[in-house]
């Protein structure tokens, strides 16, 4: 069964088609964290790493979330954020490339993937240079100065879709390492890692998958290379041995050589949770719910908003599981969406997003959100100076 | 008032002398973070980042942690786990003396700190040394080769305790910088950040400060260098402005650009009313109880005892929270210790420890767990092959 929304606690006549930023709470995570804090830390303390298995999950999380993303078991594990995954994939992939000098990814990336890149090559000070191309021109850019392509799947302002296979394809072919960021992408459209062949994976938890605020990221290394890799971040849960307490860091023989420090259990509850509800879930049946959404979304804001321009690609299979339009107004206009019930977001300059997630939007909703969007652009309704103030975080 | 045991869910009949390791769960705890789950996360959504404060509670968290350790406001953030903390240190250390090669620290330092300058050493290939002496030859060992002198104030296995002030003023005499690990002082000794001048230092939250299993870490660094520094995990969260989603980062102008992805939501919640227990705490009458407690754990051991031998030091000025007992079956002593309610923990090759908190630890549950002790050594209760089993983590 695809549709859940019974198993999520989002408020009444709320539409929220944000799930692409934050995803909703799981019914089930209030209690899973109750007893974490109290029947796990509360009573089993420090005897909770063992007892209470937390010092393995994040390698079995890594495994439920190779399930969503085409993985074999072994080949990810969950930690730290997605900005520090970025450091670990592009720092090992450089290694691997020693006499290459570029890192080309897309003018479209989410930022904090090109500000790791510029923070890393600014430290090695070893003449590496990033360069940044339009989304269509990247299959074009991959030659032999290459040494890693990193780029996110889905585009996080448009939904645009690279071809995963395709550019891994070219990327080897060129001999480079490819990196690709998930966070778009794992539990919004199918992804097959094993498939693509890629060398390097790294996502997030907290947007599709639903696992809350600050929820841990995940890395993917393509089992081959595993045990070849050079951990930048060599911290003690990624050494074979933490608690010999060996002055020599010595990199564990498996994924959890990408491990760092200690791993935020309270989080890994909500995500434990989060990710019971994709058990059921086919990828395959879910990205067909996701096409109808977002298609019938365009036609009805097409049809009664002209004044808004699609700003996704048109064609459902280059668009991920979101929708954007362009408008000179559009952060009024979200602010006001938001007022009245139906959450969106924006991205400067321009771009209001609106993410459509099976497990709990509905084609009513789809529906009476454009219903919303009609009357705030029809009546004006964003002209209110109340919804021009721009807030902290956008 | 320093003894609140009240405030804690501690098992009955369990003395837990463990905090060092893993605080253990104030009371207030469980509500937050439901409250955090539930009316923030389920009902705002992705509100929640401005309208419950998300995105400012890493300073908020790290001003109010400055209270406890000596700095003033704006120099302390949240975030990331220890590990990545001293990395952000240490490379940025190392950018500021850019002539020099040798990263100076001790060979009682806490494995992963070593570990981590390891990884960037090998990574930034500059031809970088990290040299470990004794902890007792550091202060000879800072010479004008040295660009940064990293160590951990409290050693984790004796509590021996490091002369911050005199070996920092060392450290600048002889023109290098100095990052020291708080993860063993914060919350359990007074500690003097900026009377020490120190340039940056970092610790982490779920020892002393009970902030749970996954805590997030802390970093400071001293007020006039803020803005100089060379951030080499440069995460959107830590650009000067964020939401602006610029392809170039530039760093913030304050502390917030140590900042590197995501905050932690839940377990800064957890993080929060752990904090409240200390906001009535004077550090200095905190270590007076500390002082006894710990002398009067040395004196009944000694007297009761005779097989172990004491691997703290004896004066009580240069111990922290903790004291250490070397004995050659300590692993199975320790297994003994917990089966009968005395939580403490081993660290290898023999070194059993007990952590004294004054916030929950009074002076009946020092003889209390010295009676358990002892009849474990009289009875050779560890013998018992079942406490001989080593555990994952220990």
């Amino acid at each position: 069964m695809i549709y859940k929304k019974a198993q999520f606690d989002i408020p009444e006549n709320l539409i929220y088609l944000d799930g692409n930023s934050l995803g909703p709470l799981p019914k089930a995570v209030s209690a899973k964290i109750t007893q974490t804090v109290e029947s796990e830390w509360g009573t089993q303390l420090i005897r909770g790493w063992n007892d209470c298995g937390w010092m393995q999950q994040p390698r079995q999380l890594g495994d439920r979330i190779a399930n969503i993303v085409g993985a074999q078991a072994g080949t990810i594990v969950l930690g730290d954020t997605l900005s520090i995954k970025v450091y670990q994939a592009v720092s090992a992939a450089l290694t691997m490339n020693p006499q290459r000098r570029v890192i080309l990814s897309d003018t479209g990336n989410f930022p904090t993937d090109l500000y790791m890149v510029q923070g890393l090559i600014n430290s090695l000070d070893h003449g590496y240079e990033l360069k940044t191309v339009a989304p269509q021109d990247v299959a074009g850019a991959i030659d032999e100065q290459v040494a890693v392509v990193m780029l996110t799947q889905v585009d996080y302002r448009t939904g645009r879709i690279h071809d995963m296979q395709r550019i891994t394809e070219l990327t080897h072919k060129a001999g480079a390492i490819s990196v690709w960021d998930l966070a778009h992408s794992a539990g919004a459209i199918p992804v097959e890692l094993t498939h693509s062949a890629c060398d390097f994976a790294v996502g997030c938890t907290y947007k599709y998958l639903n696992a809350g605020p600050g929820a841990p990221a995940f890395i993917y290394v393509r089992p081959d290379l595993i045990e070849t890799i050079t951990p930048a971040l060599s911290g003690w849960l990624g050494h074979q041995a933490p608690f010999a307490f060996e002055p020599n860091y010595t990199p564990a023989p498996t994924i959890d050589r990408m491990r760092v420090g200690t791993p935020s259990v309270l989080q890994m509850a909500a995500l434990s949770c989060a990710l019971d509800l994709f058990d059921d879930v086919d990828m395959q049946a879910l990205r067909q719910v996701s096409v109808q959404l977002t298609e019938l979304f365009i036609e009805q804001v097409e049809a009664r908003c002209p004044e808004l321009s699609l700003a996704s690609p048109r064609d459902a299979q280059d668009r991920g599981s979101q929708v954007s339009f362009g408008f000179e107004h559009g952060y009024a206009v979200v602010q006001a969406l938001i007022d009245q019930g139906v959450i969106g977001d924006f991205r400067a300059p321009n771009i209001m997003r609106f993410g459509f997630t099976p497990l709990y939007i509905s084609t009513d909703d789809v529906i009476r959100a454009v219903d919303v969007l009609e009357s705030i652009l029809k009546d004006k309704i964003w002209k209110d100076p109340k919804y021009q103030t721009v807030k902290a975080v956008t």
